[in-house]
């Protein structure tokens, strides 16, 4: 049985906000997308979460998003060209590197977050600015890539390290793509339900669409989430179904090398 | 002869902002302070800057602050610990310095802005914030601290290569510390008298006081400002009054390291 | 039995972050103090706070502070002068003033936040600076003051209606300011220690001080806060004690007027 | 002979950035467009803005963009309901005139910028959101619009006094929207080539697109722009030509009044 991994977005405080509950979600997950300071997370918020990571044995990551922390990043900005994108990820990347190298527990991967990730899945320039920035600051880290999509490509094209990534509570158009939230069925709340879709997905290694096509590729990762209501008791759900199944959960690191 | 650096701070743009002739001073300086999005700059203008300095034969540092864009880290901030401190510069180094990776010009060296500097000069703690961010970063980056004041110790007790460090155009009170700019004769206008003391105090090997005073010890980097009326022809003075006196100019890597 | 006001800072999210409970506390308090968007806030939160207010017939106010969404105002900035500060408040008090037009709910006082207002109450020429600030939008906002301190001389001064404030959790110096929060004793975190102490203070006419002292004169109002733990519940207990002593809760308006 | 405005974007700095050359255009045009600290401009900026505009007899408005320094609000941001966006002009119209009183100078228009004003031209939604705020702070501002686009609609349907404006610089589509920037021939460099279709536009009576086609209509305002290469000098021109072909220059208010 393939090991899989369980990663959720973490770190998105900002000063004296606070969101999700991440400690919780650092007992269950064994990969963990850190905010960056763009769209949420401050140097502070950023340690800590390392910090909290490293004592759980979460592997972390990086979580670069648009500079838009009123939108907390889920607004579509247009406007600049996909080198200045490639610079602003770059400059979160390493930011996060730093301040993990500083705390002892390097970042393993990269993840684009909110409206950055959904327009880089969908056009080919932005895919490859994500990607080349994870490539320009260390070539060694992971992509987390949604399959079939844009991103996927420009990992390959870069010969990137990837992680095909599904998301535990939503559907999936017919393109690959997540159906857009507002959609009926798009967002998936019964725990049972998130956790039985993971283990098939998993099982039969294909994204299963809202319309039962199999989009074919094995699943490395799986996103769920930590800021909804229910998060904590989805993932650890979705966390014993694959457990159940027989499948290890490791670090994306452990996932993609193996 | 020994050799000398000459730095000036740069990058100090954002978005449609410029400010300072950058260009100009890049065909002056061996050293380029470069702001990092915290009280100035931004990925694109740290990236353009960096690839400047590259061409032109330039080393880059970075050049942290206070996050103030409003103020432009020129304002006492108080209320944060020293510990939020050095995860504030820890940010900063990281994100300029995985930028000055992907340019293939990596950074040198890490010199405090403004008021995080005035108040590192003077206090112990945040003097060691600032030199353990740049040891958690890369412990062989040069911290640029004040001859006599507490960054020169806290380099000190780090271990840490450092580079001593004058101002052209500023008077120096007895301790050592800059004479506040409102004090009389506290900035030096003329490109002439400011030349001719850069290089009586490095030819002494001491700061000297507007009391008369000599604060003994070895001068590395003289700082030259890019972003005053007059700045240019005064940084080329003092470059030229330094070449003619015998001094070679040199990046403050090679100076440190001679 | 005289008119006594309860005021609460509330509107303190930004964007997808949240902080207090503004709907539980907006059913005792009789004053909202509303984040403007400097120190927390957006026009989002702003509208929404006042509307709820206005369903709940709690009068509304401008609360500003520094330009500080990362520190939450709290943090002192020093480095603008008091006309600096006047305008920052003129157009943070402009901004909530427009809103609250639109949402037919006019505010009727002025508070300032945090770091501002701990300075502000020592500091005659940022007294000034915030009453200059408010009389300028309009001279019949009240300004809510410290008892003996400088907001209330500034008042004074200009002929501002002005509300003499006392806190319901926190413990007073001789000075009249406020013990500092690290003082032994300075936060008062039992809600019948909180409540005796508030109609102790509104009935004798004082501000009581840690060390028994009385700094006399009459109290409008008293600030309940809304994001501790516990909050809600000393705030309802305050409000049950000055009820049960024969206190008529209403706006500030309604007392000063009074 | 009608009278005619010519407004200027105004007041863009931002703390210790400072853009365009407001003291020169003040003397040419007759209303101020003033950005309100979303998109560019500070508390400082605009109060320094209304004051010189008082002096030299200009009429200030506000100038409201999306909430964005870094993009100077040129970049179109998605994923904000209209409601949002009312709110946030409303914001930023209060802020200002809060501002304004202060000085002694009111506001009398509102002028959407960049992005916000691109899309507001095409999409009904934002259009009415931008007159909605305007009318909701003072329903005697004069909202700026484009003839022919959404927010003269907008305008006419909320009964909100208008003022129909042109550009000096900018080349026109059939549709009465402005020709892309990049597009050929969309700018307009020339000063004398910019004064005659000015002076042609106004004299017919009509907005003359790119292919020669004309939108027939009264033009009150002729913007013209204080930030590009040349920008003073054609102003200038423009300004000259009008006065020449015998037009009064006259703030907004009097010739939409007239």
């Amino acid at each position: 049985m393939a090991a899989i991994d369980l990663n959720c977005d973490m770190g998105e405080g900002f000063g004296a906000y606070a969101i999700g509950d991440d400690a919780a979600m650092l007992r269950i997950v064994t990969s963990a997308n850190i905010a960056c300071g763009f769209h949420a997370g401050d140097p502070n918020v950023i340690d800590a979460t390392l910090r909290l990571a490293k004592v759980n044995g979460v592997a972390p990551g990086a979580h670069p998003g648009f500079h838009d922390l009123y939108g907390f990043g889920r607004r579509a900005i247009r406007g600049e060209s996909p080198a200045e994108i490639e610079r602003q990820v770059i400059y979160q990347i390493g930011a996060v590197q730093a301040l993990a190298h500083a705390a002892g527990h390097p970042i393993r991967h990269v993840k684009a977050h909110g409206a950055l990730a959904n327009m880089a899945a969908e056009e080919p320039d932005l895919a490859m600015a994500v990607a080349r920035a994870a490539k320009a600051v260390d070539p060694s880290l992971i992509l987390v890539v949604m399959p079939g999509m844009e991103t996927e490509k420009a990992a390959d094209r870069l010969g990137l390290p990837m992680a095909r990534e599904i998301y535990a509570d939503r559907a999936y158009a017919e393109t690959g793509n997540l159906l857009p939230r507002k959609a009926p069925g798009a967002v998936i709340h019964d725990a049972d339900e998130a956790a039985r879709r993971v283990v098939q997905m998993v099982e039969e290694g294909a994204v299963v669409t809202a319309t039962g096509k199999r989009l074919w590729g094995r699943i490395d990762t799986v996103c769920v989430h930590g800021d909804t209501p229910g998060a904590v008791q989805m993932a650890q759900r979705v966390r014993e179904r694959l457990s159940e199944a027989g499948h290890l959960l490791a670090p994306m690191s452990e996932v993609v090398a193996g």
